[in-house]
Parts: C-alpha cells; sequence; structure tokens
C-alpha cells in the first residue's frame, strides 16, 4: 500500500493525479474537513462543477457511486467509497483555504479567479428545510474516516487542510491523502 | 417609466448594466423560470459565485436585501425587491440556457468555460432534509411577479427564458426584463 501523505494543519497542496488512479482523502483525527477542488491536467479552464455535480445527482449530499462533473459535463471524479456522510454543499473555498489553494496551484498556472466551488469533504452543513438557512457543525468524521475518488481523467487535485474555526469544532489538524 | 424589453421563450440575450441602475427581471405570464448570470463589464474574469453568496447568507434562499457576490467577494447585485420566494439553487444554465447563454455572452468576449453556476429566477426548488434530493416543481411564479436588482459595479449580464420543461411547468414563455 502506498504511503499516506499530510497536509499540515491550516495548509493545503496541489499535485497530478493520473486517469484511472485513486486518491483518498484520510480525517486522520477526526473532526477535520477537507476542501477539494480538481482541474483538467490538459485544459484547466475545465474544472469541477459544484452545480451540475449537484443537478446530475438531483441531490446535495453526494455519497458511493456518485460523480462528480465538469464544466463541460466531463465526468471528473467518482466516489468510490466514504465510510460516512458527506455533503457536497455550495460553499466556496473558505477564508483560509483560498489563499492556501492558490499558492499550491499557481506552480500549475492556474490562477485564483479559476478556483471552483470546492467539494468539501467531512464538512456537516445542517440545512432548515423552512427557511433554507444552513449552519456549520462539528464533523462527524472520526479518526479514520476517508473518501476515496477514481480519477475518470488525468487530474490536477488541490487539496487542504481546512482552516475554517467553526467548520473543525475550533481545532486545527492535518490532513492524510494517498495515491495508488 | 423605461419599456419593458421581452425575451421570446426558449431564448436569451445579455446586455450592460451600469453601476446603480437597476434591472428588473419579470415574469410576465406567470410560471417562467429566468437564469441569470452577471460578469465584471471591466474584467470578465470577476463573475457572480453561488457558493460565496449563498455561504455568505448562510441560506440557500436569497430574498430583498440579500446580495450577489463574485468570486473576488465583491458584491455585484443587491436584491431590493421580489413579490415572491425564491431560490438560489445551486444549479447550472439548464440545457438549452446555457447554449442560449453561451451565444448571447460571445460577442462581449465571454467564452463558455466561464459561464458559472447561474441565479434561478422564479425556479422552484423542493429539498427533501432527509435525503438532500431535490425536485423541480412548477413555478409559483404568476404573471406579474418581478425581481429587481441593484447594480453594485459595472455589470455584463446574461439572462435567459428558460428552456427546460419541467422548471417551467411544461410550457415556454417569454420572460420580460426592464433596465431603469
Amino acid at each position: 500500500m502506498s504511503e499516506i501523505n499530510v497536509i499540515p494543519p491550516r495548509s493545503g497542496t496541489a499535485f497530478r493525479l493520473p486517469r484511472g488512479s485513486y486518491l483518498t482523502v484520510i480525517d486522520t483525527e477526526g473532526e477535520q474537513v477537507s476542501d477539494l477542488v480538481a482541474f483538467n491536467a490538459l485544459d484547466n479552464r475545465e474544472a469541477i462543477s459544484s452545480g451540475r455535480s449537484l443537478d446530475y445527482a438531483s441531490k446535495l449530499q453526494l455519497s458511493t457511486d456518485d460523480l462528480i462533473y465538469s464544466n463541460r459535463s466531463n465526468v471528473m471524479l467518482r466516489i468510490v467509497k466514504e465510510t460516512f456522510e458527506i455533503i457536497y454543499k455550495d460553499d466556496h473555498p473558505h477564508r483560509g483555504c483560498f489563499g492556501n489553494l492558490e499558492a499550491a496551484l499557481a506552480p500549475f498556472g492556474i490562477g485564483s479567479d479559476q478556483i471552483p466551488v470546492a467539494f468539501n469533504c467531512f464538512m456537516n452543513v445542517v440545512i432548515q428545510p423552512e427557511t433554507s438557512a444552513f449552519t456549520v457543525q462539528p464533523p462527524t468524521s472520526r479518526s479514520g474516516d476517508f473518501i476515496r475518488f477514481r480519477a475518470e481523467m488525468d487530474l490536477i487535485i488541490g487539496l487542504t487542510a481546512c482552516s475554517a474555526l467553526q467548520s473543525n469544532n475550533f481545532a486545527f489538524k492535518p490532513i492524510g491523502y494517498r495515491i495508488d
């Protein structure tokens, strides 16, 4: 099994993920959110689209076997396994996460204006159906919980250990990831 | 009062909207959805962001006095009045709407990859809180219902009379708009 890479608390990274490979995002200590964005490695104007992904799935919560689409309606990632309930809330990369993604993606020629709405791994968003108001609650993920994705095209991935206080139950922890 | 422009059924348009002016989108016949996108007229890499707008408002349904933010967190539009309940669902410009926006925005130098998640005027989205599944129901808007926006920067607006069957209760009608 390949090694687990560690993203230190309140930071981010970016890397290539070839088509057919698997990315496992791991909440190593529990209650830690990770923001994920993805770009076509051959044309970074193509990026993940929360709008299309949620619309095609007809739900706000994506889970095992669901697909993450690009702004050109191509499948970029497939969720092959997840050990808990996740929400792909329509959220932007949060405060510090945006700057961390910006710095990590710059060497790939991806500018800040291109950073799309992120896929929020392990984020716990509760929606009040009457008012549509939502709140970000402490994550329910525990140490070792993970989401495993399959790359459906050659990708550049941006990934963070989220630095929003409320999203992480007011403690900042690392995020692990593995590529195989 | 300025004239009402008409967007014919299943089509779209684009136009400049100077800062400080008002745009009123009118459902002239009732039960007709309109997709709205907006770009900074001076730098079209800046566009409306559903993620930021919903996150800053902490709700999925925007209404009077709510703000629509850009991907740079600047206020682009302010909702100054709306005559019914609206939802800014995290939806992409739907099927035919995307092509209509693409054609309307091309003369402004805006390419298809730049078209963001749209603001869905008059769309009626019902979310099941238990499963997060959502369905698009017939609009509840009636003839003459409107949403009035104030431009908070110089904008290019793309606007459609939506051509998704289910979003419009299986009938295609025009959309009116007025600038003052």
